[in-house]
Formats: C-alpha cells, structure tokens, sequence
C-alpha cells in the first residue's frame, strides 16, 4: 500500500488517457500520409488538438504539439527570443529565479546565443518582485514565467505580469505546466503570446506536451526538418502520446473539480506538518493548493525522502528533472535560504486520488522519520568533528 | 480489405510493442524520481535502452532516446556539427541531395548557423558519388547520410562514406531510420560516430527515436533544461513509447528474417511494374528490397496515389513528411529528371505483412488507374491549349 505524494513530478494517467491510448495503438497510419491510412491517424490529431485547444481557451490551430513540457518550454521562450531579434527587437530576456529547469535552461541556452538574460527578485516567499520586473523588463523582448510554482506551489499573478510585458513591447511565455488540469488555463492565454502544458501533470502520459502559440506571433522552428505542425515543430507526430493528452484534456474540462480531493488533503498535510514544527517555504505567497515544500531544522531533505520511501511514501526534494543533483534546488536556494537550509526541503505534492487518510499515515510517520534523520546528522557532524573534516559543514549549518 | 503499401511512412506496430505499450500504461512514476514509483519507471527505460542498444550494436550508455527519427538526426547532425566548431574544426557539413528531410533541415539549419554547407553528387540512380563525397569532404568536420534512402530504397556504401570521412578528419552522422529491423545495424555502429533511428518505422510507435552516440563523442543538447539522458537530450522521457520501441527493437532483432515477405513482395510487385512499362528510379544503385519506386510516363504520381486510395491501396509520392507540398520530391529531382517527370514517382513500400496476393491485386489494378490518369492529364493539357493556358506545362513534358 504505497502512498505517493509526487503528483508534480508525474501524476497516474486518468482512465480517460489509458483509453484512448489503447484504442491509438490500432491506428495504423502516418498523419502525414494522404491516403485513408494517413487521415485516420490525421483524424485522432485534430480530434487531440481540439481538446487542448478547448483546455487552453485557445483555437485549434495556435496548438504545437510537443515531446513534453520541457520542449514546449523551449521552444516558446527561444522560439520567441529568436523571432524578436530576427525582428529586430533587442536580445534580452526576462525570466524568474524560481522557474522550472526547462524554462531556466532555455534562458542559458539563449545567453549562450548572446542574448541577455536577466532574473527578476522573488521575495522570501518566493513571489515576485513585480516592480524589480517592471524595472527590468525595460528594454526586453520576452518575458518567461511560471502560473504554478512545481516545487512550492506559489502562483505568479500573470495577468500583472502580462501588464508589464505589454508595457515593455515584450512577449509574454506562461509555463502552465503545473497549472494544467488544475486550474483554468484561459486567463493564461488571454494575456500571454505562448503557453506551455505537459500531458503527464494532468492525467495523461510523460513525453509529449502542447505549446499554444497566439495566432500571429511566429516561433519558428530553429531547425526546418519537415512540415509537421505548421512548420513550427519537425518529426512525425507521437500519435499514442496525444491521443493520451487529448483524453486528458477533455477530462480535466469536464470535471474541473478533479483536483480538488488533492488541495483539501494538502491543507490537510500542510495543517499537520506545521504542528509538527515544520517550515512551509512559500507559504507567505499565493499558492495553487496542492504543493506543499516544507523543512524540518537540522533533518536533510534526501534523507527524508528515502527514509519516507522506505515506509512506503513517495515524495521528493523537488523537482524530478534535477533530482540526483547534490546542489540544493535552485527554487529553494532563490527564496535566501543558506545552503544546508535549502537542502532541508521537502515537496510534497497530492493529485486526485489522494486521501486523508493517506496524509494521517504520512503525518504519524514523520515524528520518527525526522528524530532518525536527524539524529543521523548529528552523529555524522560529531565523527566529521572528531576526524577534522571540514570541508563538508553539518547539514544543520 | 486495404492493401497497405507505405511501410516506409509508418509500419503496423508488431503485438510485442503493443503489449510493451499497454503493460507500461500501468508503470506510475517518473524516471527521474528516486523513490520506488521512480525507480520502477527508470527500469522500464533501461530495459529499453538494452534492447535498443542491442539492436544496435552499441552500449546502453551510447543510447539517448529522442521524440523520433528527426529529433534523432537533427541531434546527431547539428549536436556533431556544432560541438566540431567548439572544438575549433571548420564549420563545414556534407551531406547528399537525396537526403530525407530530418538531415536535409538539419543541415539548413545549420546554414543559418553560419555552417558551409555542400552535398555530394549522385548519379541518376541515387548511387553517391565517392570521388566527388572525397573532394568535399576535404576541410569538413560532419558528413552525414542516410543508410537506406527513404524514397528510392537505395544503400549508400556508409564503409566507403566512413573512410572518406576519416580520411578527411571528419565526424559521420547515419540515418539509419529505414534501416533499423530491416538490415543489420552494427556495420554502422563500426564505422560511423552517431546514427539515428526511429520506432515507428521497425514496429514501434510514433514519437520516439534513438540517437546512438559513439563513446566519447560529444553532441551535448543544445538547450541545458534538464539532466534527462545524461544531459543530452532534455525533457521527461515518453516511457510508454520507450516500451515501444524496446520490444520492437528486442523482436527485430530475435527475428532477423521478419522483413523476408517484404523483399519477396517487393520484388514480386517491381516485376510486375515493370512488364506494365513503369520505369524504377533508382534500379541500378543498389537497395535494400522493400521500396519500389516507380513512374509511368504521363502520369502524375499524385494522382495514382489518390487512384489507389479509392481502390483500397495505400501508397505515397514520396516521404510522408512532405506530403501535402506541391513541389515534386528533392530526392527525385536529384536524380536529374525534369520536375514534371520527377513528379511522376510513386514509391510502393512492403512490410512484413505485404503478401503475393496484395501485390498482384495492385498490379491488376494499375493498368486502369493509369490509363485514367493519363487521359485525365491529357484532357486537362487540351483544355489548358484550348483556353491558351501556358504557366502550367502538361504532365508529361
């Protein structure tokens, strides 16, 4: 009887997507074929395309489909990027020090195509400094941000952040990665030029995504390799893939309250957790409700995650795409914590299915897990004193 | 009662794909993740990466899975391409003008990139030219090509592509999309630095490729956003497609023999063909034996291919990544035809499946669909002298 509080990394796929997965796998055509092979494989991507683009708010053809939300990421921000130089706009881009690794490894990329790249202050909390934006966004041609924060749950007011980017003459991309499924997506894409989803944060399968682009705006595909999406994405679509995500969609459009199971048992976990004598990072912030990043002093978040895993629960230290990583995450590292601090958090995130009870079993493990965690820690800071080593500070420090 | 003729478009999954597919809707965790939901999908991707490796001849560690064939080639041609210039070699890429379009926009790319870029000749069979490859090679850091060619089935001698490249001090990309489970894989692995293939063309699934890296070699992902893949390719990995393409990679290579039926039939039909007076383009270079690609004089391709679909055939002009344009195919143009002959070409691809049966089905069918394209051509060339029409010439100039 596992219990898995690691929605944001993935989330199970709704019965929905395995349906409509299933049913794919007997479709035996290319989409770009012409004959009747072709077209009914043509058929199951325009049907797919239908469902985001009511998802989103958006029109059917503002839809790119996408190996995942890290690729739809990318190419908003550098599809837009390298529109607005090639338009002659100045090569500067804005983004937020607590964004995604697909969006921050696009803004490296794009630095080291020489353009500059800038991050807007976040609080504490980890909300932005929107005045320190307004400030910054001067002189930009892209702004990037995040709806929903994937390891603190924090929600970016995007309609002001839209505000800005307007005033800058800048284009505005929205990671609504997180936000997908979750929460309404068309105050995103009435406000923004480009939005990115991910099937498999909303009950569809990992490994392809959707970017909507504003019809209108051109994010060129870097590389000219085929027609396929309107020239904007090359590659023979993953026609199983989106199958699952266009299920997904619909589902997630016609039960809007799928989610909510999973912010009542967050409240419930982040309630518990805080009379436990955690921290909440983030929590002075707004936030989407089923994301909760706590800490707990003197107790390394790794070693609560596998300790946690051992007792048959499923969390993490934040966001998949950069676990294995020794460093502290950058999210928590940007909220002004010290090192040894950051390396404390602990994200748990709740989807659909998750029950009070799970979250009182998680709740009464915890006081032993973090009495073994730390105790652990200070027996390996006392052997670290005792053999000189310094080079390694307490994970308290 | 369909007759499915575009094997190179896309081939039927093989029922150990979709079973591997089904059994992988059930795995709920993310690869990246640590715990025991993670750890159980990152199994399901290693497993693949086995097999795939297998396939290829190469080491799992020389194994990065992308979104399909393109994101294959493209990876492996602008990954090298841009690493060689890194590494201060000239920015010079080869390639030949019978390329698919993955290479083809990949090597476009790069010219916008500042890459010189040149192709080698081919003589009228699509058979490359290796003294005029050698001349071009000298000063280039990349050449790459297609192991069997998409639209004429014809083989390049990827050993002599491989001495000249060495010779020359160059990397070399294979595009082993049509090759992979049809031929053996492991005499490219031997001589060439990356070779990409695709899922969906070996009984696989659409939206999943393998780039095999040579170890050692360096085509670090263009944008750092993510860890996934050994930092080579970001982006959570499409798993239930990765199932896919493992069991199709492990069935290909416990039977070599599978593609056998699809020789036969194809050269049954090619025979046939030609005893109904279709040329073959591309018959004396040498080929792998599924793709037959045939003219008839007079005849727009297009128009048989729609002919066909009527009657129940599948089949194409060309690649399906450009069907839908209007310009005849660049890899028969190559061949030197003038554009109105060149658009005549029909390519029938066999699968495993493609039985003796089918083939004469066509082959009775053809003489009447051709015979009515003709006429049709030749109405329509009257009505268009009639009313003085000369911007458009008749089909069959």
């Amino acid at each position: 009887m596992r219990i898995y509080l690691d929605h944001n990394a993935t989330t199970p796929m709704c019965a929905e997507a395995r349906a409509a997965m299933a049913a794919a796998l007997d479709v035996a055509g290319n989409p770009s074929s012409i004959h009747a092979e072709g077209r009914a494989a043509r058929a199951v991507i325009d049907d797919a395309r239908g469902a985001v683009a009511a998802l989103l708010g958006g029109a059917r053809d503002e839809v790119v489909f996408t190996s995942g939300g890290t690729e739809a990421d990318v190419l908003g921000v550098v599809g837009l990027a390298l529109a607005a130089r090639a338009a002659g706009r100045p090569p500067r881009v804005v983004v937020s020090p607590v964004e995604h690794p697909a969006v921050a490894g696009a803004a490296r990329g794009l630095a080291g195509l020489g353009f500059a790249v800038d991050a807007a202050r976040v609080d504490g909390d980890g909300a932005l400094d929107l005045a320190d934006l307004a400030t910054r966004a001067a002189g930009a041609s892209v702004i990037a941000v995040g709806a929903v924060n994937h390891e603190l749950g924090t929600v970016h007011d995007v309609a002001a952040v839209a505000a800005i980017a307007r005033a800058a003459g800048a284009w505005l991309h929205v990671d609504a990665v997180q936000a997908a499924g979750k929460r309404p997506l068309a105050d995103l894409t009435a406000v923004a030029d480009t939005v990115a989803i991910s099937a498999h944060k909303l009950g569809g399968p990992a490994g392809v995504g959707a970017l909507w682009i504003r019809a209108g705006v051109d994010v060129a595909a870097a590389f000219p390799a085929g027609h396929h999406e309107r020239e904007r994405r090359p590659g023979t679509e993953n026609l199983v893939g989106i199958a699952g995500l266009g299920a997904a969609a619909e589902a997630a459009l016609a039960a809007p309250a799928r989610w909510a199971p999973a912010i009542a048992a967050a409240a419930r976990l982040e309630a518990g957790l805080v009379a436990l004598g955690a921290r909440i990072h983030g929590a002075g912030a707004p936030r989407a409700g089923t994301t909760v990043n706590a800490a707990f002093d003197g107790a390394r978040g790794e070693a609560i995650v596998i300790a946690l895993d051992l007792a048959g629960v499923a969390c993490s230290t934040g966001a998949a795409c950069t676990s294995g990583s020794v460093r502290p995450s950058p999210v928590i590292r940007a909220l002004g914590l010290p090192p040894a601090r950051a390396a404390e958090a602990v994200r748990f995130s709740t989807g659909p299915t998750t029950t009070a009870a799970e979250v009182d079993r998680v709740l009464a493990l915890l006081p032993d897990v973090v009495a073994r965690v730390r105790a652990a820690a200070q027996r390996r800071a006392g052997a670290g004193g005792a053999a000189g080593g310094a080079d390694h500070g307490p994970a308290s420090s």
